[in-house]
Formats: C-alpha cells, structure tokens, sequence
C-alpha cells in the first residue's frame, strides 16, 4: 500500500452509466445522475437514480488520489466576487498530533491557498438565499433532486403521509432557495471544498445519510480512511463525516477532503482534545477556536458542536443509566465539571459563528446529551439540551450560518415521534440529523438493523439525514465491509421513509425492480436494486448457472411452485381479447387450451 | 452425515443456564427459561429470558435425533379422556413423491398410533377455554409470558403504546384461557405432536417470530432441515414453518415434527399438489383432505390454508405490477380459473374445519392474495380476501376451531397500520400473522432488513407473530446462516414492538445489557445479547485480547475519547456526599482532585 497514492475502488456499478445534466440558468453545471439499463426485452427505459458517488464512478475521470479530484465548484466560488484567497494558518505539531518521521501521514502534495470571506461578507449559501440569489449549487441541486419527476408526472398520483412537510411535485431552483433561505434545509459547500457536488439536507427533499468514518488511538490508517470515503459514496453515502481521533488527524483530513465528493463534517472538539494532550480540562476557546479556523481552511463542511451541554445541565444526567454517551458532549461535561463554568462553546457561540459565516461552513449542533440506552430516551437532560439548541440555531441564522440539529441515539419505537415534533417545534423547523435511533439496546453486532427500523420511522416524520449505524456499533471500528452494510442499510431506511412521505417518483426504482422481478429479468432485478453484487451473489448460490439467469423460476419454490409464473398464466388468460364481454366462463374455457405451463423438473435443476 | 441420525446444535449458549419452573395448578410441568449469569461485580440476580430452544440447550436431556424429543404433553392429552388412539392412515409413495430406493428419505425409526378426538368431540385450546377449563398448557403459557414480571414488578412503571391491547401486568392461567375463548390468541398444539411446548400468539402477549424451513425441487435435504429447525429455536424461533415442496416431504416432515420442541405449520396444498404431479387444475378435494388427514396424523400444529382465494377476486390481480405472490394463492387462482369454478378450500371449509377440530390443528388462514411489490399494497384484490378471511374465522369459531390470519408482504410504511386496523375489525381480533411487511422492493439480498422494519413497526401495532424474511428471500434458498441472520432479525423486532407496546419486564434485558455496557462488563454485554457470538467476534476483531475484555474503553474510541469512562467520573463527582448541599462550585472542587482519567495509551493499544 503506497500511502502517497493509495488506490481506491473506481468503475461503474452493473450496467449503469454515469450521465451529466446540464443547467439553464447555470448551463455551465453538470449535475450527476447514474443510468441503469434495463434489458432490451424489458421495452423501457434505463432507471435513473441519485448519484453520490463523484467522478469514482465514471471511467471516462482520470483519477489520482495524489492529485485530488477537479475543483468544479471553484469558478461559482470566485465568481460571486466575495472572497479572496489568504496564506492561511501554517500546519503545526500539534495538528497531527506530535507525529514525525514514518509515523507522520505524508502531507498532501499539493496545496492551494485557502479562501475566506472578504470584509466580513457571509459567504454562505444562506445569505445568498436570503438576498435571493439563486446560485449554481440551488439549481444543481434542484436537477438532482428532480431525477425522475418529469419522467413520471403524468402517473403521479401523491401517495403518501408526510406529516405536515411541504414536498413539491417538482423541485426548482427558486424552492431550493426558498427551503434554505427559510432555514429548512441547508446546503454544506464550506468554499475551500470546491471538490465537492452541492446536495441538499432537509424535510422536503430526499432523506439523505451520512456515513462515519475515522481513525482512533487504537486502529486505522490514512489510505483505509480515504478508500472507505470512496467506498461509502460509491454504495450511496451523501455525507461523510470524519470521526477521526489519533494521531495525525490534520493530513489524514486532508487527503479525505481534497478527494471528496460528497460534505464532509467533523466534530473539531475531537482535534482540540488531541492538541491539549487528551486532557479535557486543558482545553480552551483559544485551541478550540484554532482548530475551527484549521479545519475551515481545509474545506471541513459541517462541524458537529456540542455548545448545548451546559453546565447545569450535567447533574441531569447522574441518574441515567448509561450517563452521557457522546464523546463530545462528555468531554464538555468534564471541563464545565472541572471548572464549575458555562461551556466555553456556548459562551462564544457567536464568535464560532463569525468564522462559520466566512468560509460557509454548517453547523450540526451535537446533541452531547443524547440518550445511550433504551432507558434514557426522552429525557429531562435530553430535552433540555435541544432547548438550548433552538436558542443556538437563531443566533446562528442571524449571522447568516446554516443549522441542523443532531438528535438521538437510543429511543424506543413509541418515544420516536416526539423527537421529531418537539425537534420541529424547539428549532424552528432546522432540519434534523439523528443517529439511529436504536430501538432496542439488545442486540451488539446487529446495530444497524436495531437502528435501521428507528432510522426510518423517523426518516418518515421528517428527519432530513440519518447518521449510519454499522454492526461493529458499540463492539469495534468499522471496516470496509461494516461500512457498505451500514450505509446500504441506511439506503433502505432513507428510502423506505421517502416512499412513507410521498416523495414523487421515490417509487419508481421499486416498481421497475418489480416489473423484472415479475417478468424473470434476473439481471435487471440484481442491477436495480440499492446492491447488485450481493444480490447476484446470493442468487448464484443456489443457481449458479449463467442459464438460471434466464429461468423463468428461482430456487426458492423451484419451477413447479412458482406464484409469478403462474400469474403469467392466469393474466394471460384474463387479458384475452374479449374475456370481459365473453365473461368468466369462456376465459377459463381458453385459459384450460393453455398448454403446458411448467419446465421439465430436468430442466430446472440444470439436469 | 448420517441420514439416520443427524447431528444437530446442542449446549447452551454463552454463560446460560436452563431453569425450570414449575405450575401450582399442574405442578408436574415445568416450564423451560434461560438464565443468562452475570459478572459477579455487578450485584445483580442472573437475567432470566424466554427460551424456545427446547431439550437442545440443555446439557442434562439426552439427545437423540432418532428418536425425538420426549413426549412432554402426552399424558395431559391423555387425562383429557377425550382422545382415542388408532391405526391411522398408511404412507403412500405419493406421499414422498414416488422416490424410491437411495432417494428416499428414510422413514422415521419410531412409530406411534396417532390420536383423535373420540366422537366428534372438539379437542381444541379454544373448546376447553370455552369449556372454562385452565389446560396445562394454559398454565405453561401463563408462566412462560411472565418472565420477570415479578421481579420487575416493584418498579412497574407501565411506559408504551398499545394501540388498544390489552396487555395485563401480570398473565394469570385464567387470562390466558379468557384469551383462547375469546379467540384473540391461539395455542397451536396438534394432540400428536406432544413434544412441543406450550406457546401462545396473540396481541396481549409477547410479539413471535416464526421461520420457514423446507426444501425445495431444487435443493436441499432431511439432516439439513431438521438442523435448520433446531438452529431456528436455538436463536428464538417461536414457531417453525416446514414448507417444503420437493420429494420426501412426508418423511421430511415426521424427523422434523418428532425433534421440534416449537410448533410446526405448513402449507398442505403443496404437499397435495406434488401429489398430483405438480398440476394445479388437477388437484381436487379428496386429495387435498388426505393431505390435511396425513399432516394432521403426523403433528402439524397449524395449517395455511388459502380459502380467501376465491374466483371472483382473481381479476382483481390482474393489472397488478406482480400479480399474486403467494404460492398457494396462485395454485388455487389456477385451479378456480381453470375450473372456472369457486375455491374447494372455500367450499368445503367447514369440512376442513372438521379435521382440524379432532386434532386441534390451528388455522392461518393464508393471504394468498398479499401485495407482493409496494406498487400493489392495500390493494382490493388484498383487502377482498381479507373480508372473506374474517367470514371464514366465524366459521372456524363456531367449530371449536383456533385461528389467526396472514398478513402481507410488501407494503410501505404509511399503509402498514391501515392493514392492521382493518384486521383487528374484520377478524374479529383473531391473531395476525405478517410476513414482514417489506418496506420497499429495492433490496434484494437485504430484505431482512427492509422487513424487519415492517415487522417491527406492525408487531408494535398489533400483530401476533411475524413470519422472518432472510438475506436470500427473492434470490434462493436460506443456508444455515441466513435463517438465524433471519431470526435474529426479527428478534429484534419483535423485541422492539414488545418495547413500545408496553409490555412490563420487556426492558429488563435492555437495562440489564446497558448497565453492563455502562460499567465495562464487557463479558456480560456479549452474554446478554441476542447473539453473544457474533457480539464477541465483532470486538475481538479490534481488540483480540482478553485484558480488553475488563478494558474500561472500546475500540470505537478508544480509551481518551471514551464517554463513559468520562460519565462514571462525572457521576462520581456528583455523588459525592454532600455535592448537592455544598452546592456545584465545591462539586467542581472535588472533581478536579479526581486524579488520572486515562489509561497511558500504550496499555490501550496492547503495547
């Protein structure tokens, strides 16, 4: 493994195709969507779906991860005049964590000067909403988000409960500036991360994931950390947060960010923690607010800030039984603790604002006091803590920054749906960012499926992303494989809520899977669906000839016991010119000269 | 592998320990549960969780698979005086599909008479609750459910959402029997398969998962699927379906009824239509009684029969994106169709409600007419069969008859309650039993996981007992692997709709593991999960030594970063005496005289 260059995986899923889309106001933006093509006996066209994986994905990109990917939102950036490029703050020591020699993670070989705001401008996407700008990323947006609206308006009957959010039929730019100018959904594009595609988090638009990723103390290199960024875009992750906590934490990031595709958030608190030596009493405003300005010059989109464990609210947690479960919520629990003062990052709130504004950098407010078990869901520390989040999230909006609201954790089904109203009520609507929830607490190595359910219960009530869960939660690190599971299991969550909402054209991809299901196109059934390579895999199990590719049967009942192929049979006969003014009778009459309806028992067993 | 006698899974699982207890009415049963140790440095009694694993965890039961389990319910059938032993009906080489010679099955080594009900009498759970009769089995059950309550009882805080359930505090033998006679929960237990126990499915009782075994024409044999059930209940299947459809059927069925200590269903159509050759327009009545004659004799507990399917509802299917789904169902749309005549299930249902009364045979009444494809849900064809379902449950209760109903299938989640609802009024609040539902087609080779949301959310409205759905379903046949990834799944939802629903002791396990993760009892946190091996494999992973094991940090964060390390000193300080009277500064004080938080992170990295 050349930890200059390390390889990640590229190329196309099966049988899809990565096509552009181009702008109108904006026709210099190329929106990506990915084609899968349905065989030719299918008589329709290819599927189109949601595409997060960047340039990964098209084998016409040159990739080189020691090169970063091309900067395609950099001429929108210095187009709208308000920046200007900066030496910017020198790499220290302390920002990898003391490292040196073959230990130290090579720097990244190329480096631009960072930009930031010019003249205290806010360069955020949601000042520009709010003067009533449409900028490129709105319009890029909104084609992303249409994918398949135009094609299936003339069949789109609303079906769906979406409690009261407001989902267009069709999506344009001028609603994508609405929803954010509203405070409803942001867009994370910090303006030194011109690498990254522009997408959209909020109630009204498809419900997206974030995938975790990072290095610890104990495990984990830079060249994992970047392959499994590619490699949870690839299957659908939409954000990427960078969890990391050991060493080397300031060149690792950037390897990560300068070959994202997709926002990637941080939780600075984590970097400032290392600088002082682990020691959370040590830490300060001065570390912190270096850290902010250290990751902001990188590109780091969104920062989880924990500024709502105040201090009073600590002894809420006493009783609990599993106390308080976020890292960063912790380590700011000790330091009020230890000093008996107001958390320093609720106390500058609004200087993390100021440097917020002027990279556009998003907030994710952390929710540090969120339940860890079954038996803290819903309680008064955690509610306290969104409180207090709503009060951030105006400060923020008046400085022009965009907000959403982390939420929890551990909650079971019937306590699911007050998070959401109450999250919708305290935050003014901010779109909402939850961990699982897990419903249960019993079941370690099976986490993403405890919060799978709870994900998407509260995808449909109006969660705007869900943060994945994988089944290492609680037990050890992620890998590569741990994280595909975790994010194709949050696809299905994001998904299944999206259909719950009614989002037009969310069921589109299920109804073409369906139709080849029912019409034995084995291969389209593996390549629509969210995992063509375990799918294919699974059915090669049992019949692994290429030829039962083609049967018109499966294994699980055989030919003789196979329900669509005898619907086949039974709409055949009901479809008969006629059957209806003939009536019942006559139809069987014909359905009975039907001819022999199973294969030979040989056949099926590839005899 | 030895055809005669296969091996199968035995011991108990990690740090358990099989207890039995026994009745006060009848105090010659004795009731099996799990007692799972823990650490002794937590201070807590052992947690005691339901157990449907049969003799096989036990060390001390002798296990032989050729000769099957004890006959633990034969002399309680026996002392109902009610039951007449007789020659019964002969194997028929129809019955294994005219194998012969190597490929036959052998048949079981142990032959008993079976028994009947003597003079028309009705044999039936639901004939002696009428009868005001608490059957032994009713005791069992009571017992059974009540795991923990007592223990929990002092602490009874009743926390949940029930949608109209009527779940007690405590399950009496006589609320059990008041809901058999109400037929708001049934007891599937055939006179001839006495070596099952006592289990209960209904609404005001804990939530059941049931998993399908069976070979297939394509694969499969008698070793692997009696192994399979015994996996199934080792990982808490409640019941055991054998839906086998290739030859050996019968013999199949009689190794796995005489080894299953959990009840066993099927679908007699497709052993009646592997009689005829695999023809659906030549099945017919006679055959189709000798069928349910025949299976009835051997044990089955309950049977799917799809006498919803009836002609006029099948050109309700016709325009649908996957027509009809359910196996039975097609067979019998064919046969009407063909016939162009109505159901003979349907038409001879009170015949069939006969035989089932002198065995006490449960009915599921199958949905042959389920969605199978989110674009058919809740459709009419579905909700038609339904109505006929409630008619037929009438039926059935006029004969002594127990009966719950099947339940989709594929259905996003906005339409899962309605489906529920229209049950609970349409069958008279007989048991539902849902396959999943699905909450979306487009994950293949995850639909464990787009069902277990489905199952988890409608188990919490309502249903009885959720069919499992594995990783394979759609794309072959489930190995080993798949069904306790299967049934594990659908532990977990069932679990969490206990959770919401309110049922009391349900969270104890939940706190139980939680305080064990709270305190670092890292032993007692695999133990106390749904699948400690998985659990244990997964952290050793990361951290393969057994000092990790007493670790005060995971993998995940290591030991700087690690929350609750931090909690237990936030809580410390906070307990100190006297902290709330000295008020939080000298809190503080104490706090910061705390000494070293972290482990020197070369002991964390095993260095």
């Amino acid at each position: 493994m050349d930890a200059f260059a390390p390889t990640v995986t590229t190329g196309p899923l099966p049988a899809s195709r990565k096509v552009y889309k181009s702008g109108t106001m904006h026709p210099d933006i190329r929106v990506p969507m990915r084609e899968i093509a349905v065989h030719p006996s299918a008589g329709e066209p290819p599927v189109t779906v949601y595409d997060s994986s960047g340039p990964y994905t098209d084998p016409d990109a040159p990739i080189q991860i020691d090169k970063g990917l091309p900067r395609l939102r950099e001429a929108w950036i210095r187009a709208r005049g308000d920046v200007e490029a900066y030496e910017g703050r020198s790499v220290k020591p302390a920002d990898n964590g003391f490292v040196s020699g073959d230990r130290l993670t090579p720097e990244f070989p190329l480096r631009q000067r960072p930009v930031k705001a010019r003249d205290g401008k806010a360069v955020t996407q949601l000042a520009y909403a709010r003067a009533g700008i449409v900028t490129p990323e709105m319009e890029f947006i909104a084609i992303r988000e249409n994918l398949g609206r135009a094609a299936a308006k003339q069949a789109l009957a609303r079906d769906g409960e979406s409690f009261g959010a407001a989902i267009p039929d069709f999506v344009t730019p001028e609603f994508v500036r609405d929803e954010v100018a509203r405070g409803r959904a942001i867009i994370p594009a910090n303006i030194n991360h011109p690498e990254s595609e522009p997408m959209i988090i909020g109630r009204n638009f498809l419900v997206k994931i974030n995938a975790n990723i990072g290095n610890s103390a104990v495990t984990s290199s830079m060249a994992e950390e970047v392959e499994k960024m590619v490699w949870a875009t690839r299957w659908g992750g939409d954000t990427v947060m960078d969890l990391s906590t050991g060493r080397n934490i300031h060149n690792i990031r950037e390897w990560i960010i300068r070959n994202s595709p997709v926002p990637i958030g941080t939780v600075p608190i984590y970097q400032a923690l290392e600088k002082v030596g682990g020691i959370a009493e040590d830490l300060n405003w001065e570390v912190f607010r270096d850290t902010l300005i250290e990751q902001a010059e990188q590109g780091v989109d969104y920062f989880t800030i924990h500024a709502g464990v105040r201090l009073h609210y600590i002894p809420l947690t006493v009783d609990r039984v599993t106390g308080i479960v976020s890292r960063g919520g912790s380590i700011m629990a000790k330091w009020c603790l230890h000093h008996h003062r107001e958390s320093f990052l609720y106390e500058h709130f609004a200087e993390i604002c100021d440097i917020c504004r002027a990279y556009d950098v998003s907030f994710s407010l952390g929710d540090g006091l969120r339940p860890g078990s079954i038996a803290d869901a819903n309680d008064a520390a955690q509610f306290a803590e969104l409180e207090t989040l709503g009060e951030l999230t105006k400060i923020a909006w008046e400085k022009d920054c965009q907000v959403m609201i982390e939420g929890p954790g551990h909650v079971p089904m019937h306590k699911i749906k007050e998070n959401m109203d109450k999250q919708l009520e305290v935050c003014g609507e901010a779109p909402f960012y939850t961990l699982g929830p897990l419903t249960t607490d019993i079941a370690p190595g099976y986490d993403h499926i405890t919060s799978g359910i709870g994900a998407a219960m509260i995808g449909w009530f109006g969660t705007a992303m869900l943060c994945y869960v994988t089944p290492k939660e609680h037990l050890g690190l992620p890998d590569r494989d741990d994280v595909k599971t975790g994010v194709i299991t949050y696809k299905i969550a994001a998904h299944a809520a999206d259909l719950a909402k009614g989002h037009p054209a969310a069921k589109l991809r299920d109804d073409a899977l369906s139709r080849a299901r029912f019409e034995f196109r084995w291969e389209d059934q593996f390549n629509l669906s969210l995992d063509p390579e375990t799918a294919r895999a699974f059915h090669d199990e049992t019949l692994p000839k290429e030829a039962h590719k083609v049967a018109h049967f499966c294994s699980m009942c055989g030919p003789k016991f196979c329900s669509m192929r005898i619907s086949h049979d039974i709409r055949d006969a009901a479809r008969q010119e006629g059957a209806q003014k003939e009536g019942m009778e006559k139809m069987a009459e014909k359905f009975r000269e039907g001819g022999a309806l199973y294969m030979p028992l040989g056949e099926a067993r590839g005899e």
